[in-house]
């Protein structure tokens, strides 16, 4: 308990685990808050909490989903992450090797991104009162000028561009969470997006909309458009990308991959025309490879999301109503 | 569970509680970021978790604290608050009229902080997982054009002053915990001190450091900037203001007020000559009008605060070292 007070053990958590680890010339400032000259005075600000459980899995862990995630959304607001924030809830007994882990996975992390981790904060909790760790990140990034990301832009006739494969995440964490046995091909995707997102944008600055299909999918993520647009989506079974291990993992717990989480994939809303320069840039890096159209916006069946099945048949994809995975992220 | 996802529960958590208490323009837009204009690139950014308990005492409640904190860790690097992220980890079954009460409680701290709530995030957790609700807060101010506060600028022949009684907040919690009778004039102190700390950096721009002495008290706060700067500090215990009440429940309970935690003080090292224009300055605030000199830089006894006992020896103020009392903000 002693380390979350702004005592001595507070000071040697900070000065033996979290500075060495997260170290750039402003945190070693040390301030109530990091001083920082931007290039631009138009940004982009964020926050996500994780409670993911368990706390490391295939690929990744809290750590890296907590830098990840907040890099990811800065970039689906069309701005490129600089700064970061940490906040760590920490029940008491939690073991620092893991906190050492958890704290090198995010610098390792925040280094693939480009980002600096500038400020943050510790709390301690008495045992039972948390679960392990909690991590809170906050992201200030600099929007890209001329670059106007808005759901409200979503209009008939542009192509959904999917980053990859869909449900990795969710079926690592389910996986690990029930002890199931996964092919070793099955990791978390959790990833930064903001160097693919840049050059995306420089390709094709007039996308119209950027996503991360986390909580809620693909699904929820397009149905939120589909209602703030006042437009309809069409998906194409066949197009959609799903590893034949995770379709199976799918098929024996009855869960649909267009409903599971992701934390290294996006949707990208692009003109008909920009379509064939988009796909061709993100082919070009390691995170979006597997990139294809999946989709398209229409102009009927407002505010709801079409999936044109195998067999041509079409299937209204609804908001999600609960939780089908908890605390995955 | 449910309200956690990112499916329907959710978007009615956000709709019918959040969204409506926090309402601003910036929010209404709904990005999975805030898109920001700043009146300038020189900005402050900073966080911090709040895990208190209990939730609700007298004067304030876990909301309050999250607001005023961070908008008080970027008055103390010379910033402006302009906006605030809000995470939020909820423990399943948490009543959501409590919810309802906490974040109107936030709100009209924004109010009169003068900040937008912007972006957010809400994670619910199973039964036992949490201990109600924690909420973690990061901000981004405008810096103060002109102004560099740190705290390797404390130099000898600087007054230190506080802006008033010591020690409210953690014998509220105290109390409160504990299920003590306090008088009704001890409630927490828990204040946004930007408007007044913007007069004091107009009137005096180079006041050399500002700090507010929340977790470990004036005791860790005075111990951290005199081995930064390589100073020594001198308190006169005569000056040091703590309310008679507060006085006797520490001496009831072993407790030395400058090792208590505040949430509407600050510590100001101000030059000789710009002293009395502070004072003024501070007096015409209701959260300064205590405001004092409680001692000063010295160039002797390098890294430690002494104290001037009102018998005339000199007591070393250690740096606390373990939690005097731990969840106290």
């Amino acid at each position: 308990m002693a380390h979350g007070s702004g005592g001595q053990a507070g000071h040697e958590l900070m000065e033996k685990i979290l500075l060495p680890a997260f170290d750039n010339p402003i945190l070693r400032e040390m301030h109530d808050g990091a001083k920082l000259d931007l290039s631009t005075n138009k940004i982009a600000f964020t926050t996500d909490s994780y409670v993911v459980k368990p706390l490391f899995f295939a690929g990744g862990n809290i750590g890296k989903l907590a830098i990840c995630g907040t890099v990811n959304d800065l970039a689906m607001t069309g701005a490129i992450a600089k700064y970061i924030s940490v906040g760590m809830i920490i029940e008491e007994g939690f073991p620092l090797k893991d906190l050492q882990e958890i704290v090198n996975t995010m610098r390792k992390a925040a280094d693939e991104a480009g980002v600096y981790i500038v400020t943050g904060d510790t709390k301690v909790v008495n045992k039972g009162c948390a679960d392990g760790i909690f991590i809170n990140t906050a992201g200030v990034g600099e929007r890209i000028k001329g670059v106007e990301i808005s759901p409200l832009k979503a209009k008939a006739g542009q192509n959904i561009i999917v980053s990859g494969y869909l449900g990795d995440h969710s079926a690592t964490i389910m996986a690990s969470r029930h002890n199931l046995e996964l092919p070793n091909v099955i990791k978390t995707d959790c990833a930064p997006l903001n160097h693919m997102v840049k050059e995306m944008l420089t390709v094709a600055p007039n996308i119209a909309v950027l996503r991360d299909p986390t909580r809620g999918g693909v699904a929820a993520v397009l149905n939120e458009i589909a209602q703030q647009a006042q437009v309809g989506i069409l998906l194409e079974e066949d197009s959609i990308p799903v590893r034949e291990e995770v379709q199976g993992f799918c098929d024996i717990l009855g869960f649909d991959p267009l409903y599971l989480a992701n934390e290294g994939k996006l949707l990208a809303f692009v003109d008909q025309e920009d379509t064939e320069k988009v796909l061709a840039t993100m082919h070009k890096f390691e995170y979006g490879k597997n990139a294809k159209v999946i989709g398209k916006v229409i102009d009927k069946a407002i505010g709801e999301v079409g999936l044109r099945t195998a067999i041509g048949g079409i299937r209204i994809v609804d908001m999600p109503q609960g939780e089908q995975i908890p605390r995955i992220c």
